[in-house]
């Protein structure tokens, strides 16, 4: 049976033509095995749609109040039961859906999901993780900013979620856990990071290999580097502008050696290739709120219809992997 | 006259053959502008100098104690007065020297610089800033790894610490100062970062221009980013590690493209030229530490000749501007 995917069809900054856009690419791409539910204002949606032609696979959840920018998340959770945000989690909660996927307000994405879906049994704070670019594939990092000040025991918590995220994700048995810190030493790196320490080598069932550096990331020497999520949320944005800075410096580069036609050709198509790595629509598309009773998966604001493609395909593998299963099953053992 | 450099010829992984190399090297360039003082066992380093044969410009401060990585920096400091980090100090303090650079044990150099020349009025905590590539040049981050788990008022005084600097060495009359975030609302961030942020907006004598994020660093939107230690350790370290991740990615890049020789040539001569910006070698040599009664540098522990060399230079720009003296106004208006 086809995975069901509902897709938040006014969420971000290129609502609704780019999300709709993206869904159709992801029902054509998957070839039966996902069914899309694009959550709107049918009219509007259904207008869009038909500039497609006739497709199978892909219905509308009709929900015609939208959630600003500017709209209060707290309040619009209470107020506004007819959003997109809420009829897709909505249907998510009653098994009508196997994954909601959103690039609208993070906030109320998130005080949505523990409105309508409630948090797992033990989680102090949903985590939000990232796909992160190496020279190896892939790593994953948490928190990327859903929460600020944490405690040493949230960050243990992220490490679990974030080891079965990667199980699941990355195909691996036993990622490797890395703390994020200024030195290997345990004794060194701010407090937080010191009592996080001291949690991680008592949990025995993660593969934790201790303190890792700044420098360590890019060389993927950990699957799964924790943080909180101030210094994941500034590292991510700091990769993410190399997507910008990179072509930039290079040009500059290469003001002085005067490289022909050809060779130029050839250095956009290896710079494109190399931006790739840091665009975000590349890797994954979005990231799910780990922690929550349900597969919520959260895209950039800016997602456009490669990214919201490239999530529906992630959220339907998090479906069929029943990822909160195996994150509850992380958290209490 | 000539600005006098003190150098500690013992510190660091290359000690004392790059050091002296460095040493040399920027005596040569600086057409005697710049005095060198060796601070070392004398015997060792006459026998490395001789092998340059003649110079002028040069000489040796005898210092037959070594600190070593093993060392503990505050037990070292009383113990080893004779130590070459020590000695440089004390000439520093008594004026026989303009400015002291090492590439030691930072803990060692940072209590020795408090123990022998003191703490400038007013200052919570030295910092280390660092020059750091950018689109468009260099910037300053501050703090970048001497201070952990830092409070708002410090974070205010690495602010005014970091714009007496980026005046000095990047030349701006109102350098902009940048809170680094995760998001540009005043309301973002934890808990540190909003209480410094109202700090920054009534210290009405520096461009405060407000929250900047991860992402704005490397396109130069603020002249000195300011986070505390732990942040700045991190970012500074991810960034360092482009040098080496950067033309693995790109070698990966070209594995499908096949450039010819002459292509590949010319993209090595742009590789390196890219990885030269992430280099600390040629951002500066070493960081300054702010908020001591002196000039002190501190380099890379793995500094090679080219670094000293950068970093000899600028502590004869730092003793020459008087940096000291301008943090100390900064400081106490």
């Amino acid at each position: 049976m086809a995975i069901r995917v509902a897709v938040d069809a006014m969420g971000g900054d290129h609502a609704p033509n780019e999300i709709v856009e993206g869904a159709v690419r992801a029902l054509k791409s998957s070839e039966g095995r996902i069914h899309i539910q694009l959550c709107g204002p049918k009219k509007i949606i259904q207008s869009i749609l038909d500039t497609y032609g006739p497709l199978s696979g892909i219905e509308i959840l009709h929900a015609p109040q939208v959630i600003g920018m500017g709209d209060s998340p707290v309040a619009a959770v209470r107020s506004k039961r007819k959003s997109s945000i809420h009829v897709g989690l909505t249907h998510h909660k009653e098994s009508y859906s196997d994954a909601f996927i959103s690039a609208g307000n993070t906030g109320a994405i998130g005080a949505a999901s523990l409105f309508v879906l409630g948090r797992l049994a033990g989680v102090f704070r949903p985590s939000i993780p990232t796909l992160f670019p190496t020279t190896d594939g892939l790593c994953t990092i948490l928190d990327v900013g859903s929460n600020m000040d944490s405690r040493p025991e949230h960050l243990l918590q992220f490490a679990k979620m974030g080891s079965a995220y990667a199980r699941i994700i990355m195909d691996i048995a036993q990622p490797r856990i890395g703390l994020l810190s200024v030195g290997e030493e345990p004794a060194k790196g701010n407090e937080l990071v010191r009592s996080t320490h001291e949690l991680l080598v008592n949990a025995l069932e993660l593969n934790f290999i201790g303190n890792i550096e700044g420098r360590d990331i890019f060389h993927k020497k950990a699957d799964v580097v924790v943080c909180d999520g101030f210094v994941g949320n500034v590292i991510l944005k700091l990769a993410e502008s190399l997507m910008t800075a990179l072509p930039e410096m290079i040009h500059q580069e290469l003001q002085e050696l005067k490289p022909d036609n050809a060779t130029l050709d050839l250095i956009k198509t290896m710079l494109s290739g190399l931006a790739r790595r840091f665009d975000p629509e590349h890797n994954g598309g979005g990231s799910p709120l780990l922690g929550v009773e349900g597969e919520v998966l959260i895209m950039h604001g800016s997602a456009t219809a490669g990214a919201v493609e490239q999530c529906i395909i992630l959220a339907a593998q998090i479906a069929k992997a029943n990822l909160t299963s195996e994150i509850q099953r992380a958290l209490v053992p």
